[in-house]
């Protein structure tokens, strides 16, 4: 049988990768993209479930993430604001209280400092070029130590530490214990500072998207054509010499003049190369491990966090739980969604069923009251048991990753080239990095046929 | 074709998996052992080169390692002292001392300083179970730091630190920034104390082997039966059911009621594993890669350090080089040993032949005089290339890693069980770890079949 033969062949059909398809099928290069999965979208993944649409995966967009707006008007993508007003929650090691805004309400000697450590990351991520951390001054000497070790120096308030934790858990998916403070500086320069990373308004979790989020990438794959698109075809290996690249799948091969490889980094290791990879790029597939993130989704007969005059959002800083939203939908049911992240995530499966979502709706009923004990339904997503996600929501880069590493992290490997929001310059980590990292990928295929 | 069965499938046979098999051999169990090299010894490996015997892996044993000296006087493997006297030179950010005994000669505020290090790391150790580190008081703490950041804190002497690179480099293959300190401190409780890592004499460098180290493995392979060893079967995936495991080889499958992995931790991500492996079993492999190391044999005609009362050993701290060893054998040429450890060794490979080589020989030359310059011939060994290593000389735990995902390491998963320097409780990373892990997991399987 003939190898199907194409231009390019892009492994991966979650955002990067059909993005970077789309942009080369409008370049006239022909293309095949291969995805494990029988779905697209990757980290994004969208469900109807008991009749409501469920984001199991990345679900908001916001200002600071103009390729996102862009395409969400080009694709015809809904967006609706994430439901705002009322008090906040703070579970502090136990002691419940609320706040209004960002900022929760802790005693002035720990409000200072959590203002000091906001202008002192600040100033760390103003110096981190995101395109290139490795250069940042005293790069290594960051890289070096933990996120933990770095806030344990500066800043000796143990509740600015009780708060981190909860929302270094929620976008790392990983502990303070566990990141690179050069790549926790790198991530906040990528996304323009630390507050629209946590901010709903203005921030990163600003807009949801009416139909969810998988649909950017059923649009992309519309565009790029869907006999193109080769679902359920898990790529074992890449093998490439001077001509081109031959990607190898359980239902056959695959050839293009080049590739464009969009997996999660953490999954790169699981594939065969030949030849071998250099020995940085195969040293940094063997370093980075995913974030740990469980979503539990809990809908309910109606909104009664509203009546005590409560947002939803929660902040809890023990676990299991770190932060619970409000994740009603314009015409879905009521829905509060618990984030499962970092340390409790990471053995999650393993706990039985039934103890754990009683773990989440315990919390959740001492936080909203009662009746959040009894849900009209729930729904749990576990990333960290899917097999080509590997966990969520991003790679890690562990200490003396990055400073050492990073370097390669986009460095084409002969005619491979690499995609996927690790990789992206701006808003790594988001759906943005996602699609402008498999823009750039197609852009320096397209520059390297001419 | 029928696919061979019997009781236990050994997959790898480097001292952990052939020290398994042997046991496994007389307790009366049918053994194959699987191996992707064409030889035994795994990270031993003795090579003759220009007639002269040296181990490009693994070299030294010492007292403190019972296990080891008892084999060495069951198989026959005879031992010689590793060469003592004279001075060892220190270069210290390209100033140069010298030196008598283990502690170089620094300044007296220095000196403190290191025998407060010494101190703190003592007590640490002593408090850090070496079956289980993940129970010592504050593990967590101890796992969310790295080594740098600790000395860091405690140790505000830049000599120290800058001491502390080299050392670290050469017995971890890695740099202080990337360590957590609970690996750290957990391979330095498992070694009995710091001072043995690092001593010659009473530690565990006292000892090397007249026909090299691989002769463990090549006695271990005699008595399992050579016909039971099958090399050059690098092994891609395993199965297991209710009833067995197959192992899966480029060559074919292999079936045992149960089998004993002992590959490298940092590789076991890039088997296939059916069914999924569980979920914290899954992270630890994402999350643990190897050291970095190369070793530089160089040759010369005569002995010319020891004319300058030199011992032939050297620190440096800055690099390329960490460590210099006189590594002269009875009967063998003159010779110093060069490892390139941590950093420096990651891209070494990148590095043109003649510049590395050459760098390494400058500093030679700085050390120990011009006649360093011109060997008679030289050795690279860079295991950060080879395949089937991904690095050396031990795995490394990244902060967060040990205390998280340490329970698992030695749990069994179904009928399968785990060997390697890495699950030993005694002299993890060493030889000695190394067979004590192969007989353990031997010792499991025995008991399961009971």
């Amino acid at each position: 049988m003939d190898t199907p033969q194409v231009d390019v062949v892009v492994v991966g059909a979650g955002l990067a990768g059909l993005a970077a398809a789309r942009r080369l099928v409008e370049a006239g290069a022909s293309v095949a993209v291969v995805e494990a999965r029988e779905r697209v979208g990757g980290r994004t993944h969208t469900l109807v479930h008991e009749g409501a649409t469920i984001d199991v995966g990345g679900q908001w967009i916001g200002p600071g993430q103009p390729r996102m707006l862009a395409l969400a008007r080009e694709l015809g993508v809904a967006t609706f604001p994430t439901p705002l007003g009322g008090k906040q929650v703070l579970d502090l090691a136990g002691t419940l209280s609320s706040y209004a805004g960002t900022i929760p309400k802790v005693g002035i000697a720990h409000l200072l400092q959590l203002q000091l450590a906001l202008t002192l990351i600040e100033r760390i991520r103003k110096g981190v070029p995101p395109e290139a951390p490795w250069d940042a001054p005293g790069a290594a000497a960051l890289d070096g130590q933990t996120l933990l070790g770095w806030v344990r120096r500066h800043l000796p308030s143990s509740v600015v530490r009780q708060l981190l934790t909860p929302t270094v858990r929620t976008v790392f998916g990983a502990d303070p214990g566990e990141l690179s403070m050069l790549h926790f500086a790198h991530y906040v320069a990528s996304a323009g500072g630390f507050m629209p990373l946590v901010d709903t308004e203005g921030g990163f979790q600003e807009l949801r998207l009416v139909d969810g989020a998988q649909a950017f990438s059923e649009g992309l794959a519309d565009r790029v054509g869907r006999e193109r698109v080769h679902l359920g075809r898990p790529v074992r290996g890449v093998s490439q010499d001077d001509d081109g690249v031959t990607v190898h799948t359980d239902d056959g091969d695959l050839r293009g003049g080049h590739a464009i490889v969009a997996m999660p980094l953490g999954l790169l290791d699981r594939l065969r190369w030949a030849p071998a990879l250099p020995p940085l790029r195969d040293q940094l597939h063997q370093r980075c491990p995913m974030g740990a993130t469980v979503k539990v989704f809990c809908a309910y007969a109606r909104p009664f966090w509203r009546d005590a005059g409560l947002s939803g959002e929660a902040v809890c800083t023990e676990g299991p739980i770190s932060v619970v939203f409000d994740n009603t939908a314009p015409g879905g049911p009521p829905m509060l969604l618990a984030f499962v992240t970092g340390t409790p995530a990471r053995d999650w499966a393993s706990r039985p069923q039934a103890a754990r979502l009683q773990a989440v709706l315990d919390l959740l009923a001492r936080y909203f009251g009662p009746e959040a004990a009894t849900p009209v339904w729930t729904h749990e997503q576990d990333w960290v048991t899917d097999p080509w996600a590997g966990g969520c929501p991003i790679t890690l880069f562990p200490p003396g990753t990055l400073s050492v590493f990073g370097p390669v992290l986009r460095e084409p490997v002969g005619r491979v080239h690499w995609a996927g929001t690790e990789t992206a310059t701006r808003c790594t980590g988001f759906m943005e990095g996602a699609v402008t990292s498999g823009e750039r990928a197609a852009d320096e295929v397209i520059a390297a046929r001419r």
